[in-house]
């Protein structure tokens, strides 16, 4: 039986104060952080945890718990105190905060089994708290899921992102609340108190938008009340918040974001003061409300096991472009293992999404032109068991780069893929063309990269990096491109294939996606002048296969060619040097050197220097220069 | 004296009717394209270039002239065409859309005259829009900027960061045109043709909206005047319009998106459909309205030379973080040279772009938490003569990394400026670290990268930036370093310092920013044993001095160890690597190898095996190879 508003709200207050004390305590030991905008969201939090979300604190990764996500990253301090308050964890170590030995780390991550993900990029939480909603509905859990943002935060376009996708999606299982203490890092915000600029963006973005005092702890339950009454919509709670609240020093002063209180007089003024909040509870006994806490409404569902996937069932010489055998390969996928869905940005018909779509569209989020949260939603998603794959050009991945960034950080299953990679799409011009895209993932230490180059190889490895470990990216390309590889051969995540071999390879040609087949033309025209070369097909550039490449190297005169529809830097060329850099190999870079154009894809690949004819050219350079 | 509409109307129904022929022909010729797309738009355009725009065909670049972005990229070829209605080339060249030896790419580029920023990724022409109109209050210009977006790329959330600036900077001198067609590439857009969903977004963010029917000249030119009356906020006219509009077999139709006629009965159709749409005129002879199109309200007035800057002011070994002297180095810059402005995403406490505002509080544009519309409209006021710096934290530069990409494409003169970069920043923790920035920046071809170490080399490199044509990215950091440099150092773009060097070196190794100062603690630590080694302060990454590397390489037994604040892939080390790679050197990296956590900034540096400890081994491994 819940607890009546008499017993409830001195409780909750009482925990908003040793929320604050914490917070307080545990900044000033490490000596930096965010002890002010914690103050700011003491009632909420206090709210949310201990009056709102049913969950286990013993069993945070329960499927069937509410989830939390603190989009106003910033704000871990106060998140480790609701955790410990909860009886997560001893609350001694709350002192460790931000210490190299300890994993309640600056901004939340999921270190913790408490956090689903990364936060402390702002604008973030949200899109994956929309995943995080997605996923409820997937699993047809009546789990809800609660996110904390702040009033800065409100600025990023991610927000607006989520908040569209949200009300469209009709997620009347998600509840944001807005911490608006109008205090930013450097100056007020740019709407400070004025509530009705929050609500009525939020409103004109198809919310549900309440607006009440973020101290007052009745109209906190009141909102949350009417939240889970709210159907049809999501629902924003916009709480007046002072930034420093409990601090008479600190409370809606400037200057103090980010700046812990100085141990001594300082620090001690501010417990002193804070001591002071403990408010009397009816019957003198304060109820221990971490023992009320609602557990999951339902218990954990058994996950059906993935059912065996079929081998491909293409034709050796078959044109079918990567892209689409993509599609094919996640619908296949999807079909074996429910877990697997599918997120695209309004390009499903060229990225062949739609193949999912049309076999399984309760699995299937459209996003529209909006990247951020289709990889953040996919963030969320997978944080909760699903295996996302969203999809769009490869060029637009970047509109996500800083997501893909957080993604590494949470240590996801996100299984990004990309298609019309590099100048091979031709005519459209270099705002469609992605020649970043394989640098800005393989900088990421733990993204799996992939880049297929015919449909057998782009089957295996959408399966490859579905049960990867962590994130992935998969490169796909416009063009079509001949099946070259048997239904029956294997690939792995760090693997490679050697395609051409004989005992008198004069140099190593290694290509990927549509430069194989430059290498491969490349080979035939040196075969006829009787000069034999090695191809490797490097499907997977990280991890790499160190020795496979070593070994081809030396077997080659220890040069090494690589050839890449991408820019010089951070791709297939940088990637083979740094895994052969001990080997005394020498590589030769052929990429793409200047800001391409729009023309026909053939006209392009060699213009830019990375054609067969220039393949042959750089072998010729490497023999004569062996020879001499 | 205006025409009256009684002329006006019939001579822009015909100059619309012309756009749509137009487009319609040049992607057939090409064999792709989206002429659908440029159909809705045709009466917009007519009356924006021919009734409303100030500016001179001929001399497109004209600083006073009112400033038209197509921020629907894909509808380029209305946008050509509209460009030879008026006369800035000859119309035949529109057959040559999409070609090689054209510059008339798929989507624009400011390889054209009349461009000003490159677009095609939706959702940033509106953000330099914004530059462009702030760029009218910094050189006191009346000039006008109009920007025409697409329906379906309103789902962006750089968009809406545009709007919060727009409204918050009250900039009525700036005025949109969404071009409501209802079909996405995919499908119907989220809204499809609910005008209320887009007029109470555009409120809610605080412009004037004005709902027309996209198709009705007089409403179109009403809301255009209505624009121009409206102080105060920007204006957004919001135009229901129909997808295809002129040819009946395809106007409202999904599936059109993208393609173009067919040449023969299918193109033959729609041109003899279009051609039937001209009007006749009042007098039976059309007035030819690109005569009649007035001229920039202002010459152009000189623009102020820049002063000479006084060189460095600092004391060898005094401790500066270089975001520090970053801060004061744009400030004296933006004092002697009236081009130089700042953008700033709520960090400039922490960016010190604090000292800028302080200094030239007009030239000083602060976007709050929205790292998109700062560098979008940098790219903006770039394209209009200004040299702008946008920072923030190197991390949150990714989150623009999609405008950092067309920022490239466009080749403008925007000098990102990142602090706070790597693992040296310590308790945060890894949300707020940068470790794939250089990789970002390094991969675009035309970026000068930069990376200062000490408060000298930040104030020189701050003005090499500015003056460098294009793109630049300065990454400095958050610990504080010493000043090693003399005031009278010069550092160019593309250069290096060898700041130990000895006839004996047994190694080089090449650092920068704070790992120059681990290099150099292990110089001193080697020197104490009796080895020498060489340490280069590579303080410009691209374009990076090959000759330098290579000779202090080959002075040192062809080995070069790196060490960078950043991860593997992308940075120092694949810098000098590939810069090295024909030369026969050997290069040993060390770099950040693993997602990194909270902790004291040399518990980092050491955990993540780049401290001068490091160095030290990896020096000592290479001479006990050397000699083996």
């Amino acid at each position: 039986m819940p607890l009546d508003r008499k017993t409830l709200i001195p409780a909750l207050k009482n925990i908003a104060t040793r929320l604050r004390i914490d917070s307080v305590k545990s900044t000033s030991e490490a000596g930096s952080g965010h002890p002010t905008s914690c103050c700011s969201a003491a009632e909420l939090m206090a709210a949310v945890f201990f009056a709102e979300m049913r969950f286990d604190p013993k069993d945070p990764h329960n499927p069937e718990s509410d989830r939390f996500i603190l989009s106003k990253g910033h704000a871990a301090p106060i998140l480790y105190s609701a955790w410990a308050e909860a009886g997560a964890f001893d609350r001694r170590e709350l002192l460790k905060l931000r210490r190299f030995d300890s994993d309640l780390e600056g901004h939340p991550t999921p270190r913790l089994p408490f956090v689903d993900v990364a936060t402390g990029s702002l604008g973030q939480g949200i899109c994956a708290a929309i995943g995080s909603a997605l996923n409820a509905r997937r699993i047809k859990s009546p789990y809800r899921t609660y996110v904390l943002l702040g009033d800065g935060e409100s600025a990023e376009g991610s927000v607006w992102e989520a908040a569209d996708v949200g009300a469209m999606d009709k997620l009347d299982n998600l509840c944001g609340l807005t911490d608006v203490n109008a205090l930013g890092q450097s100056r007020a915000t740019m709407w400070q108190h004025d509530m009705e600029q929050f609500a009525r963006r939020w409103r004109a973005f198809g919310w549900h938008a309440i607006v009440v005092d973020g101290h007052d702890l009745n109209q906190i339950l009141d909102a949350l009340l009417e939240a889970r009454d709210t159907t049809g919509q999501p629902t924003m709670i916009l709480a007046r918040t002072i930034k420093g609240k409990g601090v008479s020093f600190t409370e809606g002063k400037d200057g103090w974001h980010g700046k812990p209180f100085k141990k001594g007089e300082e620090l001690d003024r501010a417990l002193a003061e804070l001591e002071q909040q403990f408010v009397p509870v009816p019957g003198g006994k304060e109820v221990n409300l971490a023992n009320e806490i609602p557990k999951p409404q339902s218990a954990p569902r058994p996950v059906a096991a993935p059912k065996p996937i079929a081998p491909p069932s293409y034709k050796l010489g078959d044109e079918i472009a990567t892209r689409e055998a993509y599609g094919s390969a996640i619908a296949k996928l999807g079909e074996a293992d429910s877990r697997v869905v599918a997120l695209d940005a309004d390009v499903k018909n060229s990225t062949f999404s739609d193949k999912f779509e049309r076999a399984l569209p309760d699995r299937f989020y459209e996003n529209f032109i909006a990247e951020q949260v289709m990889v953040g939603a996919a963030m969320g998603l997978a944080a909760r068991g699903a295996i996302p794959f969203p999809s769009t050009f490869a060029c637009f991945l970047t509109r996500a780069a800083d997501f893909i960034r957080m993604a590494a950080i949470s240590n996801v299953n996100v299984k990004l893929a990309g298609s019309h990679a590099g100048v091979s799409i031709g005519e459209d011009g270099p705002s469609q063309m992605a020649l970043e895209d394989l640098a800005m993932c393989r900088a990421q230490p733990n993204y799996a990269v992939l880049y297929p180059c015919d449909a057998v190889s782009t089957e295996k490895l959408v399966a490859a990096a579905a049960y990867h470990a962590g994130p992935a990216y998969i490169r796909t390309s416009r063009p079509k491109t001949p099946v070259i590889y048997g239904n029956d051969e294997t690939f792995v995540v760090g693997g490679l294939k050697v395609v051409r071999e004989s005992r008198n390879d004069a140099v190593t040609v290694v290509g990927a996606g549509v430069t194989l087949f430059e290498a491969l033309k490349a080979y035939d025209q040196l075969k006829a002048t009787g000069t034999a070369i090695r191809v490797i097909d490097l499907y997977s550039l990280q991890p790499i296969d160190r020795d496979g490449l070593v070994a081809a190297a030396r077997a080659t005169g220890g040069h090494i060619i690589t050839v890449e529809d991408h820019y010089a830097a951070g791709g297939i060329g940088d990637a083979v040097a740094e895994a052969v850099a001990d080997a005394g190999v020498t590589v030769h870079r052929l990429a793409v050197r200047a800001i391409p154009r729009s023309g026909k894809p053939d006209e392009l690949l060699d213009h830019f220097g990375i054609s067969a004819a220039h393949i042959v050219e750089a072998a010729q350079k490497v023999l004569s220069v062996s020879k001499a």
